[in-house]
């Protein structure tokens, strides 16, 4: 059986929802940020780097959002859930997945974890008064360069949708309305509406 | 054939190191960062990020290192770059991968391009200052729980050791010795010796 470490608010939704996509046989076990439990030394031994997703395999511990997409998809071929049979297309969604989280992630990051990167506090409010700025750059880039339509790879849902959903989560927080990129709006309420989802989100509240 | 947009000093290196050891049919072009060449109406046409690497196939571009990486690998079995056979070890090499763009580049980042997270330059500075600690820390965690040697997934050369390579030339502008890190210093001498990789750098020079 997979586990699933996830905090609430995360990444680690985008995993938790392709786990309930694809009827993978899992189990969840989740932190409290607010408590610092992803900072316990029994969590650390987990994954050295403090975060979440972590995904316990019978042959070791995964972790990093991207990886785990593409690897709950291949355990579970019959649900489709990329495009496998397709270089082209599973680097398309991999490069969307990467621009997520290489990008976008971290530009949402910025509000809150500022400490990452600077030690000064005014250079994280300053951090921070970017950000609304930033994720309505990315989030223009992917109305227009990436959201193909009805899903994000275009006519088959596939994991990049659960991410992208994650992802448009944190907006409102960030100060930015979903509503001022329709198509992305519209792709927001498609996944909420997916059954799954919706089971997996009464873990999240 | 495929196309590789690249510049000097950056993170594609990495895609061009694995389309030379997968023996690829391919070309290369250099933008000048310093004269913003990736800024050109042209090349936003080609990727509108403005960034590189870019790879022009014939069925569109595609950009994102972690996405390349196994895109090349995909398209040259032959060469064995990536554990394509594997879901678990290719988990394994795409977590790695994750990390080196999610979070080893973007602590890179801040040390020249703090204007992408804040319009303050006294906090660019501070950003800057905390640089070499932020790379230290995570060349400690990728000596201590990533690599396996002699390459990152143990036995088996992959697309993972260019990317490392890559990332761990940037130490030295960052101000840290790689020689602090004996595991990794040694691995990027071994990256370093192989002829596909000379045949590359002296495009990079």
């Amino acid at each position: 059986m997979l586990k699933l470490y996830y905090a609430r608010g995360t990444c680690a939704l985008a995993s938790h929802i392709a786990l309930e996509e694809a009827q993978a046989d899992y189990e969840v076990e989740r932190l409290d940020f607010a408590k610092n439990e992803q900072r316990s030394t029994a969590y650390l031994a987990i994954n050295a780097k403090g975060r979440v997703p972590s995904l316990i395999t019978e042959r070791g511990t995964l972790t990093e959002t991207p990886a785990l997409l593409v690897y709950i998809a291949q355990l579970h071929p019959a649900a489709r859930l990329a495009p496998l049979d397709d270089p082209f297309a599973l680097a398309r969604m991999q490069e969307f997945n990467s621009y997520l989280c290489s990008t976008v992630h971290v530009a949402h990051g910025h509000r809150q974890r500022g400490a990452r990167w600077s030690d000064d506090e005014a250079a994280h409010k300053s951090m921070a008064a970017k950000v609304p700025q930033n994720m309505r750059d990315c989030f223009a880039l992917i109305e227009r360069e990436y959201l193909v339509g009805p899903w994000v790879m275009g006519e088959a849902y596939s994991v990049a949708d659960a991410y992208l959903f994650t992802v448009a989560r944190w907006l409102a927080g960030d100060s930015v309305d979903l509503r001022e990129f329709p198509r992305a709006q519209a792709h927001f309420d498609r996944v909420a509406a997916r059954p799954a989802v919706q089971k997996v989100m009464t873990l999240h509240a």
